[in-house]
């Protein structure tokens, strides 16, 4: 098992001591669920979006783009986040703790997806087994349990301030500028548009660090498609091997699990579920049922290998059908084992034409685009042409109401209009109409195209759980000259710092010789790290344990010939190079070299 | 007169249409002062960002986090927010909409600063003068004035939730989290942290698009300095000429202006107080009074220039005393020139110890470094070391409290101890002490150095606002073979795409080799626009209008002779250029070489 409760509180330590991340506003007693990013995890998570935004962005030729996190209600009325966004809480009445009511009985009962039992019945089972309150000890039969909305509100504006809410997600901020955002694609489909930002959850316990706060970065990708006529470019991996865990294999281990209660408690054995299949299989074989997801999966594994994490370690799980919404069709998690617990950092959801419809619905606003046919076809289309000067006296400030009620009965239902009448309704009231006055007719015409609603594939990741992710998997403690050592290795494209610049001794131009060459280093748009201070190997060991690839010294050689040493994290290796070669050999290393082809020669 | 308001209207459409930004939200009717970025925007914005980074971040060796935007109300108790963060608002009492009513006072009396006067004056002047309803023309005398505070607040966490505010400025998150960063400063200053991120203001009319808004971006420097023994590096920008509109030359200008008052209006007039002055000259004729501010001007002028703001439409301008913050010694704003307005895109501030000694004050943390003296000192200290076998059965519960008052009190003021008896208060009541039961004594002690406040200097600047005069001072529109043409004339290292790749045609191979282009360009880290639909000088006219500076054009004889006509957007000249050496010219022409001298042989 190579992820313990040790391990965790390790790198906690280490993330505080070395700046990676540490809770916000201690110096006021903290807030719990808000995390601050210290120079070093704020480098890293800057690197970790970049190359993000290589491969889901740039060298997929999508847009990106930056939308406020203060939106209005409205929004969220469409998106269903204003009712449906909630968790269940108890509050002690003893202790005045809230906690997650559903948490509570997983945790005490052994139920699993409480949340999606009824409020009800979540009650009946706390009273029932005489649950108490983890922070008090005080009884919560009888406690009602209520819905907690995730959302923080706020007021935007003065005086009769309307109500808005910090985005619960990036995705809604694309999916609400859907009508400007097609302009740019130029009306045709498939195009994606992927954002980085905050998003936002007040959750109720928030714990563990990253993996459960209120504040946090996603990066999300809705990619648009057509979902008759566009196919995803399978062919580019379809033999890349993906480990999968399938919600039959889930069923399946789940089934073996409770007829092997009796025998002990062994975790990793739930994982014998991880099946090896090429994309082109998992499609094949229908383990994936949607191609677009399929690809989503093939492409960001090699992303996944690529930032560090180790393939040990992770796994693709499909929703359940529990666990499936109901707009979904298929969805799966990438999974990075951390501590013992397998934790979601990212969710690959077909999600079909659920939020733009949402939107279409409740604004005043398109968002279909316009499906060309290949050839032009000849339809024929039932439409009226209401004779105003008949039902304007006749109906007065209604007429208007009802020729609009006649073009969509026309439109719906033809057969309306068979007889000598037709009636419609308009404001409840139903009004009768002579079909001679409606000009209704039916009409061959020809159409290039049809208005159609695309459906979305939404690859969305947690920035914050992969940095932890990155940073968990890439911890190594060895022996280098007898003394034991903690290292971080991290892909140096990921690193922090890329290069430690020492001079020897902080005297007879050394200083000066290395502050040269950490200027040299940086105006490359390198990030570099100066340190004179203390033993050189105290030095490396610093910058070992912040995960620095490389470091250079400066030592009384390097005035006379113009060399430096390079030192190689993970090996310790040391080689003399020329000074004047440094900025692009350490370009080379950071793009992916391996160092003993970089620094021959 | 480089900016009208047409012009700036001209602008406004461009970036809607084009996808640089647009209000939020539209389809749901739009939130006044939230903006989105575009797919170019946001491109933009992030180019500007990283030119900022290298400048202020990489370039100096300074650090960046990454803190919450949701932060408690204790913070802000202590910073002054919470009390002193607010407009003056009126709201109508006819059509309830709210105004700032120092804007109305200042828009319809002349009077300028009119935030500086009390509320009871404003309301004075409003009913003197009559003035009303801008909104629907009510009279507001003797509708009351008050202030309205321009934090967005939240509630964090359910049930007995904590009041938190949207962070009105990133700079709290530093001066919060200052106990930690100075450890990874290892205690030694000067050190400056960065951040850039969001900030929220709850504006009671934004307006004139990313100038004034709610949600916006600032990237903001905190450089700490011990104000007794750290200079900045003038050296490096004594030379740099700075255009300086200080406090005595506004004020001469003013009295000039109010002179000349009949002559007429001649809105440029204002600006011939600007003069120029080295960096060194304005720091010893005393024009800057701080020599880091002086720095930081100097620092930047170039980075203004490196970014594209036109140095015809670009000053310094000093904070005349009654706006200067009473803790700030000096305070320059950068200012940029956009539709006949002056805009602050930087705010230039030496705060003090104000921000540290406020936080030191309401949380329970050090906020100080230790100033290590260059030899230790030897230095009397009064102590006391009290006999609490007295104390306790004569004073009880209040003996610690009162043993903690006699050690302040040996420190402070040691002649207390010269009498028989020493009183202190403690919760109000006085206790009487025979000094020879305090342990009261004078010691010779050595002392190796003092703990210190740090001094606080805050380059801030508005993201939103630069790019907003980047595009405003690099909008173009001259005139090519004949047809008027509209570009913008954007440094390449800010150009949302750096590249477009066109097909002659699609078809014969041509938009496949067009494509392999692309994609090895963007592999290179490049941004690229494909694209195959139109005219070839209409795609080139697309990519004018966004400031993309170069294009790429596969022919028939790209086929056969592997080249590539590559185009400069300013002189619309184009080169042949062979394929494989596409990824390296570009990226020497985005870092800056000249188009010429890159595309020759």
């Amino acid at each position: 098992m190579t992820g313990s409760e040790s391990d965790g509180e390790r790198l906690a330590e280490l993330a505080k001591r070395r700046g990676f991340f540490f809770q916000a506003s201690e110096s006021y007693g903290g807030v719990a669920g808000f995390y601050v990013y210290g120079p070093q995890g704020a480098s890293l998570k800057r690197n970790l979006e970049d190359a993000w935004r290589d491969r889901y962005v740039t060298r997929e030729g999508h847009m990106e783009i930056d939308a406020p996190t203060v939106m209005p209600e409205a929004v969220f009325e469409a998106s269903g986040h204003l009712d449906g966004f909630d968790d269940m809480i108890i509050e002690c009445p003893e202790c005045g703790e809230s906690h997650r009511a559903d948490h509570l009985v997983e945790d005490e009962t052994g139920i699993e997806e409480a949340e999606s039992l009824p409020i009800a019945e979540v009650e009946a089972i706390i009273a029932e087994n005489d649950l108490v309150c983890p922070s008090c000890g005080a009884e919560l039969a009888d406690v009602p349990v209520s819905e907690f909305n995730l959302m923080f509100g706020t007021n935007i504006g003065p005086g009769s301030s309307a109500p808005g809410y910090l985005r619960p997600e990036t995705a809604q901020g694309i999916f609400v500028e859907f009508p400007r955002l097609k302009e740019y694609a130029r009306g045709k489909l498939p195009f994606g548009v992927a954002q980085i930002g905050e998003a936002y959850r007040n959750e109720i316990s928030p714990r563990r660090a990253l993996i459960r706060v209120r504040e946090f970065t996603q990066a999300e990708l809705e990619h648009f498609v057509d979902p008759e006529t566009d196919e995803p470019p399978l062919h580019r991996v379809e033999d890349v091997e993906l480990p999968l865990y399938s919600a039959a294999d889930q069923e399946a281990s789940a089934e073996r699990s409770s007829a092997e209660q009796s025998s002990g408690d062994e975790p990793r054995d739930e994982e014998g579920g991880i099946e090896y299949l090429t994309v082109r299989e998992a499609v094949d074989e229908n383990v994936i049922t949607s191609d677009w997801v399929a690809f989503y999966l093939g492409l960001s594994l090699g992303w996944y290998e690529r930032i560090g994490v180790d393939m040990d370690r992770f796994r693709f799980r499909q929703h359940l059908p529990g666990e499936l919404a109901h707009y979904a069709s298929d969805c799966w998690d990438a999974e990075a084992e951390l501590g013992g617990n397998w934790v979601e950092v990212t969710g690959f959801a077909y999600r079909s034409d659920y939020d733009l419809s949402k939107h279409a619905a409740h604004a005043d606003d398109d968002f279909t685009v316009f499906r060309q046919y290949d050839e032009p076809i000849s339809v024929e289309r039932a439409t009226v042409d209401p004779d105003m000067s008949y039902l304007g006296p006749e109906f007065g400030g209604a007429a208007a109401d009802i020729a609009e009620e006649l073009a969509s009965l026309a439109a719906e239902d033809r057969s309306a209009f068979d007889g000598e009448e037709v009636v419609v309704e308009v404001d409840g009231e139903a009004y009768s109409i002579p079909v001679e006055k409606t000009g209704f007719a039916v009409r061959e015409v020809t159409e290039s195209g049809e208005h159609i609603t695309p459906h979305v594939v939404e690859p969305s990741f947690g920035v914050g759980r992969l940095l932890y992710t990155v940073l968990d998997h890439a911890y190594r403690e060895d022996e280098v000259d007898g003394e034991p050592r903690t290292y971080l290795e991290l892909p140096a494209e990921l690193a922090p710092t890329t290069v430690g610049v020492f001079p020897l001794m902080s005297k007879d131009g050394l200083d000066d010789a290395a502050r040269d060459i950490a200027e040299t280093l940086r105006a490359a748009g390198l990030t570099v790290a100066y340190d004179d201070s203390g033993a050189i190997g105290r030095r490396y060991r610093r910058q070992d344990e912040i995960g620095t690839p490389y470091c250079v010294t400066v030592d009384y050689e390097s005035l006379e010939e113009d060399t430096v040493t390079l030192r190689d994290r993970d090996s310790t290796e040391q080689v003399r190079v020329p000074v004047a070669d440094l900025p692009e050999r350490i370009a080379a290393l950071r793009a992916g070299a391996p160092f003993d082809e970089v620094t021959e020669g």
